[in-house]
């Protein structure tokens, strides 16, 4: 009913947090893993994706300290890095993204790469301990993947939800194979409003 | 496997599109509803949110005219408003997100609602014939449907993406039965994402 509407933004929160703490498994995750599984719920409206997170020990806490140590967050689309919130973040940690450097249509195209991949090799000199959040590309996933099994610097923590049909599954699959401190969401079922969420959560739980 | 990915962005598309059409109930569609239904199926790797899509008469049509005759396009949240390709819009279409506009905070504190909803206010002197696209905020949609209902100037095509536990599935119900112009997904979920390829195949379909 368009005359009955909640508009208290607390409240807002409050019932959408009591709601998902009612009907999603939070008992089966650590944790650390708790409030950003909260988060990426309220972000997408799917209780079950729980079901399919998958994360190495310690990712939260992993991924929380490197923020509060000022690490920069290496992002794969413009959507992930305008879902981060600013003012949450410990130390005011610069938010990077590459797509969109004037250099990466032309070299994709000579490499026969997608822009996506293309970009993420902008990112060698930022990766050491950085957070990583990719929310859209698979392609960004194996690329980056590959740079690091040739010996590019380790970030801190790699979240990993590409969606799609071609790759998606697969990349988060090698991600989770790859020995890297990770929290990504199996199967094809990702985006940047979960990959920012996930960001967001690290930064500042629930508050 | 991280060495044997797909790399070539047309083959990704060709891939992904042929997926879709394969898993997805698209016959169910009319014929101006089917880029749209492959594109935001797309965007969120869910094949079986066609059977959630609403959609009034004429929808897809309405919205392509609206776009190819220069009408804005106004978003609830700046993401939504990166995911929409510019180079795609047919008349250079101004694309309008007050959220962040420094009015809103205060303002919506001061009126006990949200910023989402007190950004919506700022449309009005674009209401009339634009795009809305609504990916986010169900507080955002509610508040349209108030202030057409109190005689604010019709938007051409009202996309309904609101996602979330609170007001959500409510939203986009008020929406299907306001009388507007409308495409919607029923429910809990929705997204920036799904909202911005709307956009996307109303401006260009699947090229």
């Amino acid at each position: 009913d368009i005359h009955d509407w909640i508009k208290d933004p607390d409240e807002i929160y409050r019932r959408s947090f009591a709601t998902i703490a009612g009907e999603a498994d939070l008992d089966s995750l650590p944790a650390d893993l708790r409030d950003i599984a909260i988060r990426i719920v309220h972000a997408c409206g799917m209780t079950d994706i729980v079901a399919d997170l998958a994360f190495s020990a310690g990712a939260g806490t992993a991924g929380t300290q490197a923020l509060a140590k000022g690490a920069p967050i290496l992002v794969d689309a413009e959507m992930v890095s305008h879902g981060i919130i600013r003012r949450r973040l410990p130390k005011a940690n610069t938010v990077i993204c590459t797509l969109n450097d004037p250099a990466v249509p032309a070299t994709a195209k000579a490499l026969g790469t997608t822009r996506s991949a293309m970009a993420v090799d902008l990112w060698l000199p930022h990766l050491d301990g950085a957070v990583i959040a990719i929310g859209n590309a698979p392609t960004a996933l194996f690329r980056l993947l590959e740079l690091i099994e040739q010996g590019a610097p380790r970030p801190a923590l790699v979240l990993g939800f590409a969606v799609g049909f071609v790759g998606a599954a697969e990349s988060k699959e090698a991600l989770i194979q790859s020995g890297l401190p990770f929290i990504a969401l199996r199967g094809r079922r990702g985006g940047s409003a979960m990959a920012a969420a996930a960001v967001n959560a690290l930064a500042g739980g629930l508050a």
